[in-house]
């Protein structure tokens, strides 16, 4: 990801301000994604494990729910469920695009199959009901059974809308609210909701985790075409070979004369790629200062979410939560 | 499935008793099925809609709430959840084992591809989490996480398992509980649990379930070998071909000598089938009497749900729920 030490560290002072809560969210989560009768399972779950992540959307839970002055133990219940949510998708998403790495790791459907991916993956969704159940507040079941199905539409929306160059922006922000902003603003409502906040601070909370998604997707997006430099440490043009329609092709799509837009349809549109193809996208996505517009419109959404803090409680995570939203896309200053 | 006109009875009888409930439940099925964003959805869910079956998982739902006297509108919504997680479950079942037929119609991984089916299954098990916590009951939530955590497991349990010639009778049953008899236990357990049954009836319900639903594997088993005659109006052999060890499979290698014992490593611990080996197979299989010894079993799983019902409250419906055992293996008689 190539962070930048310096605005790398509101995650940081995140997960030191919350590594006793975040400790005993581990411990729970190695021992949910066990099975006493599978084995198969504890061996995909600890490959997950193992790989480590940032365990942001836990730690948004946690967050949320102690800025609100929760002083209970359901936060750390709800934090493990979260997480299972995100790595049963994570599963099912790389068996949809056959994706063979993440986290510089082999996937779990190259190194056993997609059978055990789409297993394990309906494993983990079903733990994470469990140890929802176990928080004993129907208020978040519904909450997190509500992101579910919004995660599950919006995946299945980006599929039929993969290809189509006609995608229009709204349908862009319907997909990213689906495939991530959906479960950050769950994680950051429930945390609220379990510390029993008011409803404007529930609302204020959704809405942070909601704008901060959004913001993280297009960033996240931006890199699949290199940032804004030519030189970030990952591979690009991924999105562009699997004919995704994201941000800043959309934007170079709508600025496309004649002869743009035939290349367009023919490479995203219909799939026929040739070597230097994607040189030429970038080239089409500067000409119209593509990029830089979607990098406009991440800065956007993370002001938005910052502001979104307003009526929450005075404490020293609120800062932390404001700079996180920075720093989410300080990856592409 | 060739049903026996006179056994299908105790089906429509309970179709009968229940149908004002269950068109009730095909109306918030179609309701829910749908999905405001993305448009394939709705497509896929029709078509396993229309597909029709027996609805026999939510007719269990509203049978255990009835027999136990519930006059609210809740076993509505879980009867519903019920048939969200089997048809989920179905999806992605079709995807582990590449099938191409159920029902008689090809299924939605053929029609449409298996990221499509993947998506919709967990868009519909994220839908029954949503209709359990319309139901406002933690306890059904927890009943039916649980259930879902041992499908999955069940099925990733039969990944390992199969090709596996040692598989034992234990590993097998617990295969089908996960498999099969969770969801059945689940489904009358709750609805009881719903209707505020005491302990000893809500136990009842459960174990009912669970033995009918061991009955049920057990037979749909045995007709993959073509059940006790030659003439069963189904294709024979599949889970020979994929390898599956299935309960005569399991009873007929317990039997074999030296060279039976290689046949069975060849075909189903290597792969390595050719012309003719179903025939042999199910040569043994009758050498061992293990289609009858399997019988056997199921009609002891049968008398075992009857007995489950012992607890249950005196009503029509308990004569029914017990007559539904014996036509369970009526298929096979």
């Amino acid at each position: 990801m190539g962070m930048n030490e310096n605005l790398s560290k509101p995650l940081d002072r995140l997960s030191a301000e919350l590594a006793g809560d975040m400790d005993q969210v581990n411990a729970l989560i190695r021992e949910r994604m066990a099975s006493r009768h599978a084995p198969r399972i504890p061996e995909v779950t600890a490959h997950l494990v193992e790989a480590g992540g940032k365990r942001l959307r836990p730690l948004l839970v946690l967050a949320a729910a102690r800025l609100c002055g929760y002083s209970g133990a359901n936060h750390v219940l709800l934090a493990a469920a979260v997480e299972f949510i995100h790595t049963a998708t994570l599963l099912h998403d790389d068996v949809v695009d056959e994706s063979r790495q993440r986290r510089g790791r082999p996937t779990a459907n190259l190194l056993w199959d997609n059978k055990t991916s789409v297993l394990v993956g309906d494993y983990l969704f079903a733990r994470s009901f469990q140890l929802m159940a176990d928080t004993d507040s129907m208020r978040v079941m519904r909450i997190l059974a509500n992101a579910s199905a919004t995660i599950a539409e919006g995946e299945v929306l980006q599929l039929t809308a993969a290809q189509d160059i006609s995608t229009s922006e709204e349908t862009y922000i319907q997909i990213v609210r689906g495939k991530t902003a959906a479960l950050f603003s769950a994680a950051t409502e429930a945390g609220s909701v379990i510390a029993g906040a008011d409803e404007a601070v529930q609302r204020a909370l959704f809405d942070y985790g909601d704008a901060l998604g959004i913001a993280f997707q297009i960033v996240d997006d931006l890199l699949d075409y290199g940032g804004m430099s030519s030189t970030i440490g990952k591979n690009i043009g991924d999105d562009f070979r699997e004919r995704k329609l994201t941000l800043p092709v959309i934007k170079a799509i709508a600025a496309a004369g004649p002869d743009e837009r035939a290349f367009w349809e023919r490479t995203i549109g219909h799939g026929r790629q040739d070597e230097g193809d994607l040189e030429t996208a970038l080239s089409l996505l500067k000409r119209h200062d593509a990029l830089k517009a979607a990098r406009a419109d991440a800065i956007d959404w993370a002001a938005r979410a910052k502001a979104a803090l307003g009526p929450a409680p005075d404490h020293p995570l609120r800062a932390i939560l404001s700079d996180l939203a920075d720093y989410v896309v300080s990856r592409i200053s």
